[in-house]
């Protein structure tokens, strides 16, 4: 066990302080790393704040972690020492479910989240806003050399996001639309494009659309400019969504083409209001949540290949209470990441 | 061009009453054929009433058709004088678009429905309650000799609309709910217990069990008995609804394990509430409409061979009205089939 500094909450409405957390001494299966980068993702705000439920004080959040292995179990294989390595959402499973047998351990229904949930070591799980942690080696994959431990962490979350249901739905020469060009939507349309779709940004005004061009989108669409949906009607195989907004879900509906597919990763809290009218054809909306192990260490492969990489902004531990206003107001352009650095107990 | 007795309405309000059509000679790819027998649909009722939207009287409903050929055009290869043949939701499409050259003619926007669309001949398509009809041969299915022409009657919509989305999702071993046991729901159960299947009935209450076991359910569950939805609760690979009912669907969804699916083919008009939080993890409703040519060939085939067939009770034309009544009441067990041998000017 060893005692490490953290950036956390002691409750719902405290400010991102210092404070020092325990991190378990590697059992065999565990690699124990150095966190050298963690990313803000908006999850984090809401657990933080006990806007998803209840959460456990004192908790420190982060879930997009990256850095170097210091220390490995006995029996791991996976890492050694000095190798670049990241965790996403997830710190542990069954191994042993349907589920985990397929390489969908995020539906584990004895999955351990990488904060506020309960460990198999029976403590309660604290995240990446810290200066090291110690996990299960299969949920730590090898960052590639290609890219750089603060651009990997937040494809640990919002990369894998994206990621899943797209390579699950797009083919070569598709309509894409990715609705939001966020933390999420910025990377989900790179992967679009690098996957060969002919991608669209929908988004609620202009002011981001020189960015999603960049990105590899070959058009842009503003939601607030009259008429965009009747040009939409029927346009897309595949709308990914990743806002929290239920408006519209009508007219996005009816932009798919017949047998389209939308997926939301935007976690509305508010229900959708959905016409099976507008659903039938063979329309179809699903849910997404992040991926599993195997389709993480594939996603980052992938990222690396084809040159997806988040547009971050680098912050120090103590300005995270504002960054977390900036994400509240939309304002980050894409992404926060924390220089694990300058986590002490100041 | 010839006259045939039918039923239909004059107005939104009237009575199914006896009307004078015209038939086409049949083109070149046209087959002609006598009406031996036309289930009563639901939509026959919606669609007759104006409740989705006004239609053009006189109109003749009905698109579940069956019947023997009576003459074919220079060109027809399909089907020969004297087969037993059926017709149904569809008489016509572009046979040119993507959809059409995919087998989902139902998706082309050029199709043409049953009755109350405008035909390629540029007269507004009547339905079934009829004497005779004039098809294009694409939408003219032969009826397996092992079925009956009133049974095969109700499956030209009732069939198909519950096949395809089986077909689509269903695989031996799979956990199956139908929710309501009706027109559709009866066949739906009687298909996914073809399918391997291991088949549960949602029903409203316990009023048609044995009927439910007796067309191949394992279980039936009533959703007004208290604890019936946390019985459920991550039991279904899929759940096929076929009620226009938009209650409790949280709880259907909650029903799904946390990759299944639930394909909706009820038509409700009131929108669904649906929480994205219970479709993540990665559960999809999904519309479904009929299905395509080839596919309802199959389906008749696979009902053939797999004793799949409706529960009918057969009435004469006079009777329509009043089957109506029972059918809108949910009286009906469990799908009215008209004798057109009754169908005359008195």
């Amino acid at each position: 066990m060893s005692t490490v500094h953290a950036y956390g909450f002691v409750s719902s409405t405290s400010p991102c302080r210092p404070l020092e957390i325990e991190r378990r001494a590697p059992g065999p299966y565990d690699v124990l790393f150095n966190i050298a980068y963690c990313g803000i993702c908006h999850s984090d705000i809401h657990t933080a704040r006990s806007e998803w439920g209840p959460a456990r004080y004192p908790l420190v959040v982060g879930h997009e972690i990256t850095g170097i292995v210091r220390e490995i179990g006995s029996k791991v294989t996976k890492v050694k020492v000095g190798d670049r390595v990241g965790v996403g959402c997830m710190v542990d499973s069954c191994g042993q479910c349907d589920y985990c047998r397929q390489g969908m351990e995020q539906f584990c229904s004895k999955g351990v989240w990488t904060y506020g949930s309960m460990g198999y070591d029976g403590k309660v799980t604290q995240g990446g806003y810290s200066q090291a942690i110690t996990v299960q080696e299969h949920f730590v994959f090898q960052i590639p050399e290609a890219i750089s431990l603060e651009d990997a962490a937040p494809l640990l979350c919002a990369g894998i996001t994206t990621y899943s249901p797209l390579k699950r739905w797009v083919s070569p020469g598709m309509k894409v639309a990715v609705v939001g060009l966020g933390g999420l939507g910025h990377i989900g349309v790179q992967i679009a494009a690098a996957m060969g779709a002919e991608v669209s940004v929908i988004s609620h005004t202009r002011s981001k659309e020189a960015d999603g061009i960049a990105f590899g989108a070959q058009h842009y669409y503003a939601t607030t400019e009259e008429g965009t949906f009747s040009k939409l009607a029927g346009q897309f195989d595949v709308i990914l969504t990743t806002v929290s907004s239920t408006d519209d879900y009508t007219d996005y509906i009816n932009s798919l083409n017949k047998t389209g597919v939308i997926v939301n990763v935007g976690m509305p809290a508010a229900p959708l209001e959905i016409y099976m009218r507008a659903l039938t054809p063979r329309r179809t909306l699903q849910g997404s949540l992040i991926g599993g192990a195997a389709e993480t260490q594939d996603m980052l492969q992938f990222c690396a290949e084809h040159g997806v990489r988040p547009r971050i902004e680098m912050i120090s531990a103590d300005q995270i209470t504002a960054a977390y206003d900036s994400v509240i107001g939309s304002k980050v352009r894409y992404r926060y990441v924390i220089d694990a650095q300058t986590i002490h107990d100041r």
